[in-house]
């Protein structure tokens, strides 16, 4: 029997969907998401934002609900959605403070959906980061921001990157590569890993993660002799996390430890830096990669690109990575569902 | 017509093969690459090193030679060897000072046939940097021994990782990463452009070689906001290269720029530190990756791996990198012959 049967069976809640920025390519994937929802068995979804957005770029059924509960009746014969404020004026591939203002209510929306438990999980679409800071968004970007309104602290959540055959977890993320040797700590390492082994066992079933830690320096350091962030940190941290009775790997030289056979010992792989986290998942999963939010009290996925504005409106645009966050979304709500 | 009888018809000398350590698995693979002469298309290849350390891995026929240009009525019958001192003891798995001694002559005879044109390419087998040192070795590793031999110094040479679809060059190699921002520099980055961009045009027939160089930071630094080695040192190196008329795009998000469709835009991709230009290339190449020396008067090949003393003589070492390697060698010695 399909997972997505068993999906229906338990009756996870509708996926909420948010649009992102209405003039980048998340009306068209969502979309084009919708189209797929049979061969690839998601679970019912709806999307959140201005219905033109959608229009715009799709001339497929898009139907308006007034609630996540009326998404099922809808959802075999039009894409259902809920209904935000306007906009402003459409025009795919031309992003403006309106559309910044909508993908944000949007989002805070879906937020809260997902958070009382009238959506079975949050999947967001890509939003303008340059555009939401100058309507004044203070938060580095939506993980912070739905971690805030989760009520958990951003150190206390992860981002994975999840793809078919691979999961990373960056413990810095977005800063200057020549900062992160300073960022890293025994405690920054053991908080990541135990949010990623936290988040295995909940929203992957897994019941005893393994966890494969990433070296820093090439070779893993050479016993000291490359660098010392691995006999200062990653051991120690390792230590303290192999007491605690976790089933964990390294530190491993980070060029050795994604290759087929190597991806086999982990269920997930904790790296350093963004681009060590980054480089191998889309290496290998390019466009099927999804970001996930670990730590949160609810389900968090997304596709792992941006708003593309260059190709907005051409129907152009790949929804494999938004199936593939709708798909995991509705995996890792089942999952919980079952706990 | 497969490339390999163009390349006997050219008459590309034999190819020089050190055996590495004697007791790690440069022996035994070396054997098998023989085994896979034909189906493979190798040009013909003689080891250099112990025939002893062959015969302790292997019971396939070993014919010595006197000299390479005895090689090529041998090689269809059995693998040619020139006999370099005794190595001592031979117990695989067991590396000591006198097979440290054995691998460093055969390096040193290899290099000398090389550099002299007696053989057409030199192919070196892995050795054990440990015990290299212990008997005063002073280099940091088989490639500047080999450049020093040739008289190059060790700045214009580049290491090249190659595989069937990713070659990368990283512009620092073995150094803490949390050193690599002080070491990049304008002057280095074009140095490692123009041995990139000749050795492509001169060992792979690439008549305008195209370059990707990556960014340093995350997203390559998002116009400065998450590190300036992009503005400062990466930029400018790109400018100056492209006034030399050299075709080469950069600085690219190196998260993204490994992907099937991102590596098609380019021959070669330019690296900033180790684990940037290894992990893409162990990921998707794994078993058949080639370490390449750019700059030299000779060609030299390498398999990208170890002594591997823990699986010596278990007749279970995988030979596809050092088959790569021959071939590759053979196939830059043919380019070489063209020019």
């Amino acid at each position: 029997m399909p997972w997505s049967i068993i999906g229906e069976r338990c009756a996870v809640s509708p996926l909420a969907v948010a649009l992102g920025d209405p003039a980048g390519i998340g009306p068209e994937i969502v979309a084009k998401a919708w189209l797929h929802r049979k061969e690839r068995g998601l679970l019912t979804f709806f999307a959140i934002g201005d219905a033109r957005s959608v229009s715009a770029v799709w001339d497929g059924p898009v139907r308006r609900i007034s609630s996540p509960a009326d998404a099922p009746a809808v959802f075999d014969e039009a894409l259902p959605l809920l209904q935000v404020e306007d906009a402003g004026i459409i025009a795919p591939g031309q992003p403006d403070m309106a559309g910044a203002r909508c993908s944000l209510d949007a989002l805070e929306m879906a937020a809260g959906l997902a958070r009382s438990g009238a959506a079975g999980a949050l999947v967001t679409g890509p939003v303008s980061k340059a555009q939401l800071y100058a309507i004044g968004f203070t938060h580095p970007g939506q993980t912070e921001f739905v971690a805030e309104r989760c009520g958990v602290s951003a150190s206390n959540v992860a981002m994975m990157l999840a793809g078919p055959s691979l999961r990373t977890v960056p413990v810095t993320t977005h800063v200057p590569l020549a900062e992160v040797a300073a960022l890293l700590s025994i405690d920054l390492i053991v908080a990541k890993a135990n949010a990623t082994a936290r988040g295995l066992q909940r929203d992957f079933g897994i019941a005893a993660p393994r966890l494969a830690v990433a070296g820093f320096n090439p070779h893993a350091g050479e016993q000291g002799a490359l660098g010392r962030e691995e006999i200062e940190i990653v051991i120690p941290a390792l230590e303290l996390l192999r007491e605690s009775g976790m089933d964990v790997i390294g530190p491993l030289a980070a060029d050795t430890m994604f290759h087929p056979r190597a991806r086999m010992r982990y269920d997930a792989a904790l790296c350093l830096y963004h681009d060590q986290a980054l480089i191998p998942l889309k290496t290998l999963h390019f466009d099927e990669g999804v970001n996930m939010t670990l730590g949160l009290p609810i389900v968090r996925t997304s596709p792992d690109h941006g708003t593309a504005f260059e190709i907005a409106g051409k129907n152009c645009a790949d929804p494999g990575a938004m199936i593939a966050a709708i798909e995991l979304a509705g995996r890792c709500a089942w999952h919980r569902s079952q706990a």
